[in-house]
């Protein structure tokens, strides 16, 4: 009998969160301030806690894990490792299905790993209150429970896409304590300002963002500072979100496996890093047993990597960010309401940029319609019914393993269940009466946003000449 | 450090139920026929397979759990137990908590541990299709899941109310491949009969079993046979459900601690028997270190234990069942639309009537905000958030650990936490906005309720008489 979930002990938590930068093929960008047009953080020092931000520039390799967030994390780590069993036999594929299951957590998704840590740094640094921008909804409960945990308060401006499509996400969010914001709002200048031109905006995480910074940046004038913290994109929110691959290589080394391809859906990227950063390392440290593949999937809807282009450009839509050397659809993209509200950031951390770039990684792009059948092929044989977000990673797994039918292929196929759907209950509804559409972003709309930013910054193709492209 | 969650391995899951009709106190009072006023089971033996009906009438104390139905388990048993580090922190108090999670299964819940034994003995059988009721919407999920898991079709009468209040419960069984109806529905003649009196009828569980039960009676004419499944009174059911308790066992073993007192909320009573029986096997098999107290928690809206009648009453609306022995508001209660849907029947289990007329378990009714204020403390130290039935036994768990602080007593405390609430996201929401009422059920109506059936079952004292209460 083969076991499905591969556990571990509270013991086996990692101690140290892993941190890819030293090991990246070519180093990071800088940060561009867009006053200075020269290398620098912006308002990066005045809106995250001292620690936070000798993670995001830290060169070391390994950084411990306090153990007040490791106490934390026993709630619901180390996750499961399942083997897929269930969807094996419906594929009858010669293939061996993992995946890190993360829907285990309080929130309900691996966002928590960051959160827990985000919320423990800035109650060190005496912080009383927290702010963020969440878009499916996953990172706000997840940023809620871990503010109430070490008692911080906690404002979250929700996409108004998805505060209407996932009400349950405010409740939850209610339940652990923190206030909930549709994001655009009358509480910012930024969101005043989109709503004066468009009262019916349904945001967007670009938006979000630039409200809940503004918001951070505007606390001083009140004499009770509150910090904001972000839920992907980051070095350091990827860093966190390692203990995942890391326990994923104590779990198959039980079964005495290794992955020939990892794969995870990409929104910020801090989920798939948090996977397959460990194998990387090992692939670089040359330490893996055979040469591991690593597949980001993203939505056709927000096709940042595959359509959208390597260069700088703000995080947020109020460019209240400093410049980011990313992969980007322009910080003014306005998402289709696709139901993967999760994979709707029109950027990618700059650590997949890099590695994307340097080919380390490959990028599919999947509809949603696909990722909703692939789901119901997942949740008809494994019972769990995963998010929309790992839905796409679900659909490239099968894909892969099917093909693996063809070639009559042994692969060990691991991939990053995010989380569990029970939120997005209303999309499947959708999908099951038919009236989910695919959707794709057109190449137009990008090249439109690119020339807009470039009109911005007459300099930014020198820079990005500069810093990315290694002078050319 | 304190482990928070004592895990066991799948080779752990038990391989038998524990059946607690032999170690009753008194014989279990047999069904009666009110055709023929004597015992009999009636319409039973059209409804379920013949292995259902032997594990119902079963006298052996343990019976084997098939391979194929742990298979299934293994999905996410042996489920954890938790020790509730935040919760005691939160409380002050000297007493240890544990609580049995069965929100980690598929569906959410502890109902797909009989779900998916129904769901096999049916396929077994040759059994196509199976229907059902469901209150809160657990049972049916779990059904629905365990259906598919088997290749059978499901049809799942759903309760209006909470067919209204949680939309997305329908999603989910339709995901699973199940066909979900609100009840009362014009699929059958008993729904037919209610709506055309009143056309805003609700419903009740005890409707709803009524559409179940006469679509498997009928189904027969369509020459596919339909079989009938149940989520709770039943001892095989109960039974099924113990695997809960039998794995506890092995877990507070681990830690080297005995329950002091077993806490559960009772709607049909299965969850609650699950947790406790393997405790009184210990009791009353003198394996017990210690005394162990047993306590059911049920709503004040629906108080059967605490209110109702222990007498002869017909489990659904339409008197389709047989007579069942057991503590009753009447099978024409019609409950409030309060939020534990999974504790709103009119009964309860004949084995569970049996222990608290004999004293072996005690009850307590609470009302449902207490239970939602116990709900919040909950999921601000412990980070889950529980289902609204299994918040009727935290607030009986939080006073006792309370009483401890007064007298400063180390108890140890074990309850069951039988899912989680986040299809119940719009009932928290209502309570954090101060909408939320109590609710207590008039002990007038009871008495209403208890003469009509004299009135109907005028020979009804007499077999009360002779078979429950040995001739008093």
């Amino acid at each position: 009998m083969i076991t499905r979930k591969v556990l571990l002990k509270e013991e086996d938590i990692p101690k140290q969160w892993y941190n890819i930068v030293p090991d990246l093929p070519k180093p990071l960008p800088p940060f561009i301030d867009p006053e200075t047009k020269e290398p620098g953080v912006g308002i990066v020092p005045k809106i995250f806690p001292k620690a936070i931000i000798g993670q995001e520039i830290s060169q070391e390799r390994w950084i411990d894990i306090p153990e007040e967030v490791r106490e934390i994390y026993r709630i619901w780590r180390p996750s499961p490792l399942f083997r897929a069993v269930g969807l094996e036999k419906a594929l009858k594929t010669p293939a061996k299905i993992y995946y890190k299951y993360e829907g285990v957590s309080p929130s309900g998704s691996h966002k928590t790993n960051s959160a827990v840590a985000q919320a423990y740094y800035n109650m060190k640094e005496g912080i009383t209150r927290v702010t963020t921008e969440t878009g499916a909804g996953q990172w706000g409960s997840a940023l809620s429970f871990a503010a109430g945990t070490f008692g911080l308060e906690a404002t979250v401006y929700m996409v108004r896409t998805s505060f209407d499509q996932k009400p349950y996400r405010k409740a939850m969010m209610n339940a652990y304590g923190a206030e909930c914001v549709a994001s655009p709002s009358n509480k910012t200048a930024a969101g005043r300002k989109i709503l004066a031109e468009d009262p019916n905006n349904k945001g967007s995480l670009g938006i979000a963002i630039s409200e809940a910074v503004e918001d951070s940046l505007e606390s001083e004038k009140t004499g009770k500072k509150a910090n904001y913290t972000i839920g992907s994109v980051f070095n350091h929110v990827c860093m966190h979100q390692t203990v995942a691959g890391l326990e994923a290589q104590k779990q198959l080394a039980i079964v005495e496996d290794y992955p020939d391809a990892v794969y995870g859906c990409i929104g910020g990227g801090s989920s798939f890093s948090g996977l397959f950063w460990p194998f990387y390392y090992d692939k670089v440290s040359k330490k893996a047993p055979k040469e591991t593949n690593f597949f980001a999937v993203e939505p056709t809807a927000c096709p940042k990597v595959t359509r959208g282009y390597y260069t700088y450009d703000h995080g947020d839509t109020a460019k209240l960010t400093p410049l980011v050397p990313m992969h980007t659809l322009g910080h003014d993209f306005m998402p289709a309401a696709i139901h993967a509200g999760g994979l709707r950031y029109h950027g990618i951390a700059p650590t997949i940029s890099v590695l994307a770039k340097e080919h380390k990684i490959s990028t599919i792009a999947v509809n949603q319609v696909e990722a909703f059948d692939a789901a119901k092929i997942f949740i008809r044989s494994e019972g769990i019914i995963p998010a929309p977000e790992s839905a796409h990673a679900i659909k490239a797994v099968i894909d892969e393993a099917r093909a693996c039918v063809q070639t009559n292929t042994k692969k060990t196929l691991l991939f990053a269940l995010t989380g569990h759907g029970f939120f997005d209950m209303s999309a499947y509804e959708e999908y099951f009466n038919g009236r989910l559409q695919p959707c794709e972003y057109p190449a137009e709309k990008v090249a439109e946003s690119m020339a807009k930013l470039q009109k911005l910054y007459p300099w930014l193709d020198d820079a990005r000449k500069k810093y990315i492209n290694g002078g050319q």
